[in-house]
Order: C-alpha cells, then sequence, then structure tokens
C-alpha cells in the first residue's frame, strides 16, 4: 500500500469535490450575473501563452514565478521552455485586445473569472493555482467606466453577501500632487509611495523612519505622516492637493468617482484616502481598495491603467478596471446551505429480476426532471440500500422487490419520516412529482 | 506595428470570445443538467499533475505528446520538469479515487468538463488545448452502472439536440470469444483486433489482407472478415460466441445493456456491432461508440474498465465510464440564437451636466435586473452613440440631454421601431421593465 501523500494534487493545488466546488461554482454565477447586467461580456483565453508574451510584464520577482513548460520532441532535451502558464488575466486581455483590434466592440468591457499559476511558496491560503477574477473596460477614458467598474464590483460583493465592505479611493494623479506639496524630489517618489502604502500595517513613527531611511528629510517625512494619519487627514489633504494642477486633477477624479459610484453603493460606501498607493505601478488615475471587517488586506481592488494595454504593442487604448479577490471571499462566504444536493428519488435492487423494472422506473422519474439514481452495489439487502439512500440524503427511496413486481406496484418510503406507500407502477412519477412539489412550497 | 500574428495565442489554442463562448457554456450546461438529473457529482482536479503521475499511462506515443513544465528556482537550469498539463481526465479520476478511497460516496459517480492538453501537431479541429467530457461511476460492478453510463449519454446528446445518434455495442469478452471461435493464437490476438477496428474505414479485402500481413492464416482471415460484414453479421456472431465461454459472457453483458439502455432510449438507438473494438486496451467488459448521420468517427464512447483505477495504486475497484466528444459537437449544434445577447437599455451620455443622470438611471435600470450600460465613448453626438447602442443590440436606447433634464424626463427610444417617447424619470424603471415584459411574452 503506497503512503497517502503519494495520491495528493501537486504541492500548492487543490482537487475540488461536489460539495466545495458547488459552493465556488455559485460564487462564480452570482458575480457573472451582475457582470452580465453590467453589459460585460465573457473572455476565455488558453492556459498557456508563449513565454516571451509573459516574461517581463510582472518584475524580476514576478518573472521567477511563472511556470514555464518545455519544449517538445527533438527540443526536450534542450531542457529550454517556449510557453509558460498564465500568471494573471491582465496580459491575456491586452494580447486579445492587440490581436482583434476593432474587430472587438468598443469600448471592450470583458470579465474573466479562471484559474492563473504562479510557482509561489505554497501557505495558508496561498496556492499555486488559483482563481482570479477580472473585469476591465477597455478604450474608454470616460469616468463612467470607472464608475461602472467600482459598482459592478460593489454589486458583486453584495450579490456575493460580503457584509460591511467599505471601498478606500485615490487617484495616482492626487499622490503626484501629494508629493508636490510637500516637495518629495522626484527621484524619491516612488520609494516615498511605497512607504506610504504601509500606513495601514505599520505605526505612523516606523513609516517616519523608514521614510527618512530612503533619504526624505526627516521633518518633510514627519509633516507628511502627521497629516496622512490625523484625525482631520481627509481635510488637510484636500487643502494641500488644492496647491497643484496634478492634486486638483486628483481630487476632481476622485470626487468624481465619489459621486458617481456614491450615488449607486451608498456614499458611506467610499472614502477617499489619501494614503492608499496599491502596489502595482502601471495604474495612472483612480485607483481603489475594497476591505471588509474581520478581513487582513484587502478583498479587491482595481484602478485606471492607461499605458499598459498599449505598451503589449497594439495602439495606444485607455483602460480601466478591477479583480475581486474570490479566493479570499470563498471561505468567508455564509456556510448554510453548503450540503451536496441530494437525490429527489434513490431507487434501491432488490434482485436480478427487480433490476430492469427498478431501471425502468429510475429513467421514467429523471425524464419528469427528478434526480434520481439506482442502487449499483453489490448488497442485496434493503437495510444496506437503505443507507445508500440515507448517505445520498435521499428524499425518498423505492422499493421494488418480488412482491410489488406481482402487483405491478412499488413502495414509496419518505426517507425522513419512515413511512411507506405503496403506488402503482402507473402512477408513480405522478405521486412524486406532487410529492416533492409539496415540499418544495413548505421549505 | 508589430505583425498580427504576434498576439495570437499559442498554435492550437484559441480566445473564446462572447459569441463563441456561450454556445460553448450553453452546451455545457445542457449536459450538466442531465449527470446532474442521473445523481453524477462534479469533480475539479489541478490543471497539473505531477509528471510521474502521468508518464507510463497512454503509451510511448501518449507520452511524447505531454506538456512537461520545467522546474522552478535554482533547479530551472537543470532542463528537467517534475509536472506535466492533464493529458485526459481519467488519470486525474484514479488518483482522486486513490487519495480520497472511502471517503468518497460508493459508488462515486463523478463527471468533469474541463479542458486537457496534448502536444498533438495542430490540425482542422484538433487542438493542443480543448475540452473532454468524462462521466465515470467508480466502485460499482452492476451492469446498472454501465447502462447508466449510456442513458446519461444518451440523454445529453439529446439534450444537445444532436439529432439520430446511434450507440455501437459490444464487448471485451465478446471479441475474446470472437478471436476463440477463430481460432486465432493468442499472440495474435491484439493485432487482429486492431486490424478489425478498421472495417468501418477499409473495403473488407484491404482488412483480410492486413490480417494476412501480420501473420494470421489467409483462411481464417477471410471466414472473419466475410462473417462480420455479411448482412446476418450479426445473426453468425451470435452462432459464433456461443460456442465459448467468454463469447456466452459478453453476450449476456451486451444483451443487458440492450434491455436496460434501450428501454429507455429507445431500442432502435443502440446496435450490437461485433467489430467494434475500440482503441484503449484498458476496457474489460461492455464497450461503447456513437455515431451520427454525417460525423465522420465517433461523437462519445465509453466502456468498462475494471483494472484502470487499482492499477493507479489504490485499492482494487471496479469502474465503467463515458465520454462525449464536445469538442467535435458544438460545431454540429445548431446556430440559430448564436448572437451574444444584446443590452436591454442602452444609456447615451449627451454632455458632462447629464453624465451623473445618466448613470443614475443606468444603475435604477441594473437594480431592477435589466441589462444597462452607459454610453463610455467620447463623442457627444448623438448619432454617434445611436450607432453604438445598435452596434450593443440594444431593445432601447434612453437620451438625457439638457431639455429632458430641465423637465425631470427621459426619452426612450424603441430601437427596432425608432419610436420616442418622453417619460418621467420616476416612472423610468416600471415603463421599460413592463415594455420589456411585453416583448419576452410576444416572443
Amino acid at each position: 500500500m503506497a503512503s497517502p501523500t503519494q495520491f495528493d494534487p501537486p504541492s500548492g493545488t487543490r482537487d475540488f469535490l461536489a460539495p466545495e466546488l458547488q459552493v465556488r461554482e455559485a460564487a462564480f454565477a452570482a458575480i457573472r450575473r451582475v457582470f452580465d447586467r453590467y453589459g460585460f461580456e465573457p473572455l476565455q483565453t488558453p492556459a498557456f501563452e508563449r513565454l516571451d508574451v509573459l516574461t517581463g510584464k510582472y518584475g524580476d520577482e514576478g518573472d521567477k514565478l511563472i511556470f514555464k513548460i518545455l519544449r517538445r520532441g527533438e527540443h526536450e532535451a534542450s531542457g529550454e521552455a517556449d510557453l509558460a502558464l498564465r500568471y494573471d488575466l491582465t496580459v491575456p486581455l491586452a494580447r486579445v485586445a492587440a490581436a482583434y483590434g476593432n474587430r472587438l466592440p468598443t469600448p471592450y468591457k470583458r470579465y474573466a473569472i479562471a484559474p492563473v499559476w504562479r510557482a509561489d511558496r505554497p501557505g495558508r491560503g496561498r496556492f499555486r493555482e488559483f482563481y482570479q477574477c477580472d473585469l476591465d473596460v477597455v478604450g474608454s477614458a470616460s469616468p463612467l467606466a470607472d464608475a461602472e467598474t467600482v459598482c459592478a464590483v460593489g454589486d458583486a460583493l453584495a450579490e456575493l453577501g460580503v457584509a460591511g465592505h467599505r471601498f478606500l479611493v485615490n487617484s495616482r494623479k492626487a499622490l503626484r500632487g501629494l508629493l508636490e506639496a510637500y516637495g518629495v524630489p522626484d527621484e524619491l517618489g516612488g520609494p516615498v509611495l511605497i512607504t506610504l502604502d504601509k500606513l495601514d500595517k505599520l505605526a505612523p513613527d516606523e513609516v517616519i523612519a523608514e521614510l527618512a531611511g530612503r533619504g526624505l528629510a526627516p521633518g518633510v517625512a514627519k509633516a507628511l505622516v502627521d497629516d496622512l494619519t490625523a484625525d482631520d487627514a481627509v481635510e488637510r489633504m484636500r487643502r494641500e492637493l488644492a496647491a497643484s494642477e496634478a492634486g486638483r486633477d486628483g481630487l476632481a477624479e476622485v470626487d468624481q468617482l465619489l459621486e458617481l459610484a456614491g450615488g449607486q453603493l451608498g456614499a458611506e460606501r467610499l472614502t477617499f484616502t489619501p494614503s492608499l498607493v496599491r502596489g502595482l505601478d502601471y495604474y495612472t488615475g483612480v485607483i481603489f481598495e475594497v476591505t471588509a471587517p474581520g478581513v487582513p488586506g484587502s478583498i479587491a481592488s482595481g484602478g485606471r491603467y492607461d499605458g499598459l494595454v498599449g505598451g503589449m504593442g497594439g495602439s495606444d487604448v485607455p483602460a480601466t478596471g478591477g479583480s475581486i479577490g474570490v479566493e479570499r471571499i470563498i471561505p468567508l462566504l455564509p456556510t448554510s446551505g453548503r450540503e451536496a444536493r441530494g437525490l429527489d428519488v434513490a431507487v434501491t435492487v432488490m434482485g436480478e429480476e427487480q433490476a430492469a423494472g427498478a431501471f425502468r422506473m429510475a429513467g421514467a422519474l429523471r425524464a419528469a426532471g427528478l434526480r434520481t439514481a439506482a442502487y449499483l452495489g453489490g448488497s442485496g439487502k434493503l437495510g444496506r440500500q437503505l443507507k445508500w439512500a440515507n448517505d445520498q440524503s435521499a428524499a425518498y427511496a423505492l422499493i421494488y422487490g418480488p412482491d410489488e413486481q406481482a402487483t405491478g406496484e412499488v413502495t414509496v418510503r419518505d426517507m425522513a419520516s419512515g413511512e411507506q406507500t405503496r403506488v402503482p407502477e402507473a402512477e408513480l412519477v405522478a405521486f412524486l412529482v406532487s410529492k416533492l412539489l409539496a415540499r418544495l412550497s413548505r421549505s
């Protein structure tokens, strides 16, 4: 007998059996319903891309995490790779936008809910195969596109039942205005923002120290952090940002998003958050992050990224989008109703002589739409077969032995109450359909 | 500007845009509905497996077609692979059966509709990434399990609307009886069956010649092929098979399947086909193949394979299953209704002053369940925006200019008739819902 782990899925991947899979599929279906209502359409790209399409897009650290596929046939011995597993859903979108150009709708509003693969060290809640859920509007510079994205993400989270989630909103332009307002030298801009992004994790003093360590004058570092962490931080920032053009543009973007999306999601759900930076540096306009009570980090995020799709080599197009962290959210979902759905009818098979009749009745019930299975085990004992019916969470079991066969009848057992009723075979379908409808209307 | 092919998906793979994807998803959903009604449950395994799980399972030719994944980090330079993309859905099922053992339902009735990857030479209708659709019953030796599989495949094909399909049915035991009846030496059994399997493609004389070339006595080859191609081939074979125990067992298996499945699918849909061999040599009992008029080859197939799951290293378990060739079937499906579903309402945005109002109305319509999108382009011209609404196959367009804004109204344009109605904003949702319901009841 082999050791159990020999049959485990590869490290960092998972087998999904029915109960868990059904929860995941229900969540994905809920998200799709919402995205569809906004006129987003689905896109499915291959699991792998040519290696050169992926390399150089995710930084040095990201490149190391790409799963590469060995060349085949006579080239296998070279030890070289020519293909690679999808690392995210954005680069394939950019490739499709470049490939199809104006054969796509304008703007192209697409969503994708699909697995991606990263050779990360597997850990608690971190996988090597995991689903991403992205929606993007490619080809629109309109602030309405940003607002649609945010509203679609908010509606999807509501549809999933994620309670109390909040949108933190900022703008890359506002961040530029902030750097200007505090006189941060251009060459320190990037490092300063990276450090400011830690204000939700580190104490203010630690952030000030790190800023100073990066070369920012200590007085400036302290003023910046003090203002960003003050009770009236938003008012202070609005004042500072109003002093520069970038700052004013950024504030206008943020305010427009707050107005449009706040009007639909509820103004209290969105907060201007001047210290929100977001890790990825391809954002160019509004950015957002969604938090939920009791969940560390963010459960969704996004923003405008006007350079990225063009950077793939297609024509230059504005784009905005968002991503829902489905793998983080699914474990939060309410557990009720998670049991796999049971059978409507479990058909026992008492002996070889009754097999054809039992199978015929199972077919008739399925034809009427009832979820029905016949006993496929080797035991002729009723007790064993009723245990199987019970394991299948069957609502009813059919018992069809020589007695019933002789009179053209069948015994219907209500699995919950144990009550048994003998029914002519010709009336079986009608009898069970009405019983199950009555159960439905009671529940 | 780069060459167009630079942005194509990798050779042998496809991007699925919404219209095609929706046809595929609808087909998969139809199949799932049927499988679910039989009490089969879904299973999802990772896209890749450990390389040693896959190698040696598909023969030398198959092994060459496995996409292998390069080791990572410091091991990348070795040029070695440790993982490989899923080549079929059967080996992952066998691994899961071995890993979970009796934590799975008994029997384990599972289906999977998922992509597999093979480094085959891409060609017309042959892909390197393609979907398989498998259903299997693991852990049952009952003939009802074989019959359930066949009926579920038949019902799924009917649900898909595949017209006139027929099941060819045979048994591995019947084939053994056939070899015995014609005195084919044991060592020639395999090659003889491989050649007989070509009777649906080659002329009888060619098959006889190939059999003789493989070492079968010419007289025996001729008698065998003559009997298998005679008008009364089935009667001849039934006589021959009755002479051996294997033959009688095989006939009994076939007849039981014809009775059970024929009773539900229609007896005329199933034909005992003594020359049916099926390529894969892991089958041990009944085997079947489904053909449809005008489609070369088979559109589904399957059979009993009692040794395979145990062969993975788990405990020895009987198993039976079937596979629907979804990639072959999808292009055959009726094309009507293939257009991507259009918007219910396209909301024009006439100017910056109207943007918030237009977005608010779009939100209210979506909240009522209508598929609604606002214009996200840069043009302020009504004509351009109505063209966009038309491109989106919108049923209605909203026009909300300064005039309408001043009176708290909005103009609703029926995109088919061009008829325009001015409606107070407060009544807009009710107005459009009733219009769309009326369209639904007409269609």
